[in-house]
């Protein structure tokens, strides 16, 4: 339970395992339909490249007349050949549905695609590629009363600066000016920020469709970036965000100022701007891999606050795997399993199956120490797929309906 | 005033102008202090080049390597050189203020800059760079009052396709839940999208500081996108956009699919979702450059339905200069120009004093043409700005706070 260090070691992981098990697993490959192909849709309007094969194959171009050496970095690393004209080409192999963060290396340097829309992932904006599905639709338009996802501008005491949220209001919210709806905080993963779940993730499709379909309640969901640090606090960089934006040598709980800037700037002003039902057994946190982290780190610490809690690929044991004991971790909160179970109303932990082993033990390592400490889990598996939007998609999916819901359905 | 055929002339124009007038006139130079600077606003977090330094001039890098020569464009060609890490360099003269596009050119290709968020600019994600002025602060961020800038999805039948509307709401839109507002419907420019005046105009911010000072009335502003064709349409480009989607040899009046889109699809759905004012006197159109040349063309066709106009670099003329009658054009119109003074409330022409001289003149010329044939204009010179995004930031400044006030103050 060391996320400061655990942060750290995985960069690595992830651009090891993405490469494994982004590509489609054999058993799941279609019949190879190489003829045309058609545009991907992340394409800027116009562009015929990358181009989506009938097998989900995908071929990428990159004009760089003078280049020595291009790579494409879809995953693993894909050299591309050049052709007389000065273009360079690459096709890979068939991937997984989806999106998926891809890059060129020209010449050294990381580059994105300019026939792609970029994302802001990796740190930076980087280009993506949504590998269509043939199986699921729910995070695709659709004809059903549609919600907003809207952008405001907040000054948060906590840190000094002007932020910038996105807030999910439910279909109708206007047309009902009386309802208060329960919240949802939803955190992005490490490197991305809060523009992740309404563009990467598709958070309002989801969410519409779920709402229209009577399976989730509705709910505003609230979108921020997980990085805070104080005036005069060391600069930006995510182990120090994990530290809480402490100095060198000064120990603070992970995550600190970001709890800080949660409790006392953004719920508050969430509460004031919107009609928001405002008890703990109204307010839910989730996240993703680092927003997992973050969320078990601040719900856990905030339980007059918070009742429902997430973690999709990602919890409060970090990715170490070191050794947990649940009687004391967590400032002890969960050492009467029978009054936690009482007071917390779901703890949700999912994954995907094609994730880095070690994620995967790390997950469900947590998991089995919490069932046997004696707090009642929800657990997911997202079939096939990485430590990936796809996967965060489908735990969203999995983990709305269960919100607000006392008792259970 | 064959808009067709001047657009693709634009882009050239716009390369050769922009390096030009980006520059900071020497009379406004302020005293060099290239002690450290500063990293740009628009650098991703931690980044810290580009620098801007305390003449306004800005240093560049970027790493690469294996490269053999990687050139900055911004405004004009910049040659960058290696040092022994491969790290390439440069500074660029000192800046107006505002916000520029650029990349580099490497080794052929061209690319954005991974240390800088991207723009939906030149028809692909670009880099771009905000100039900080001294002057001015009316687009930066204000403890006023916020409104929220909204993302809609809707389906539009003209065209068959899922497309995304950015609304901006003013402040208290929601804690009063019975006023109605009027709305402008506010257009980017050629290669940009619904995004450009939410990220790189900050309509919000400018309206937020407008409506607090009570300068402009509360309303709502509406920002799709400029480009549109029906199924089976040739594809997607931008003369053919302004020839309204239509088939080779097939005429139609300039941007005729958007226009019906507007009136069929937009307009309701908005009237539909939003608390508007729906008569002619509450709606208003502007745009920037080519969305100037859409706002005239539509609103003229449809003058029961909208009141105000406005021009941001852009008018009915296109920037070709071609002769042009007020008697006859648009339909004949402006033909009784008393008639037409009582009916439209409000013709606004705005544009920058570095602008292309070509700009200027169709703009100027267009204006007077109006003013010889009896048509009251509002005009107004953005000193020193080019075709960029600080002339048109300005232009909303002047024109917003002259709209839906009949009689006007």
């Amino acid at each position: 339970m060391k996320p400061i260090f655990c942060l750290i070691s995985t960069i690595a992981i992830l651009s090891a395992g993405l490469a494994r098990a982004q590509e489609r697993p054999n058993d799941a490959k279609r019949a190879v339909q190489k003829t045309e192909g058609q545009p991907a849709s992340t394409n800027v309007a116009g562009a015929a490249y990358p181009k989506i094969h009938g097998d989900l194959s995908v071929s990428f171009r990159l004009k760089a007349p003078d280049a020595k050496k291009v790579t494409l970095q879809l995953g693993k690393a894909h050299e591309m050949s050049r052709d007389q004209d000065g273009v360079w080409t690459v096709t890979a192999a068939p991937q997984v549905p989806g999106f998926h963060y891809y890059w060129f290396v020209l010449d050294g340097a990381i580059v994105s695609d300019p026939a792609s829309e970029t994302f802001f992932g990796w740190s930076r904006p980087c280009s993506g590629i949504e590998i269509p599905s043939r199986d699921e639709d729910f995070y695709e338009f659709a004809d059903v009363p549609h919600g907003e996802l809207r952008r405001r501008p907040y000054f948060a005491k906590t840190t000094g600066e002007w932020r910038q949220v996105f807030v999910y209001t439910p279909p109708n919210y206007d047309a009902n000016a009386v309802t208060r709806y329960p919240v949802l905080y939803l955190q992005h993963g490490m490197g991305e920020d809060e523009r992740g779940w309404g563009v990467q993730g598709r958070v309002n499709l989801i969410m519409d469709r779920l709402i229209a379909a009577k399976k989730a309640r509705p709910m505003i969901i609230v979108m921020e970036k997980g990085y805070a640090r104080k005036p005069g606090e060391p600069a930006f960089g995510l182990p120090r965000a994990a530290a809480g934006g402490a100095r060198p040598g000064e120990p603070r709980r992970p995550f600190a100022t970001l709890e800080e800037l949660f409790i006392n700037d953004l719920i508050p002003m969430i509460d004031a701007n919107y009609r928001t039902l405002t008890d703990r057994e109204n307010r839910a946190m989730a996240g993703l891999s680092m927003g997992g982290m973050q969320t078990f780190a601040i719900t856990l610490n905030n339980l007059d606050k918070f009742a429902y809690i997430g973690g999709f690929s990602g919890t409060g044991g970090g990715f170490d795997g070191a050794p947990f004991d649940a009687k004391t971790a967590h400032g002890g909160v969960m050492a009467d399993s029978s009054a936690f179970n009482q007071k917390v109303k779901l703890v949700w932990i999912g994954i995907g199956t094609a994730e880095d082993p070690r994620f995967q033990r790390a997950v469900k390592g947590y998991r089995d120490v919490l069932e046997k400490a004696g707090i009642k889990t929800v657990y997911y598996e997202s079939p096939g797929t990485d430590h990936e939007w796809q996967t965060w998609r489908r735990c969203l999916k999995e983990f709305a309906p269960l919100l607000f819901q006392d008792p259970p359905k």
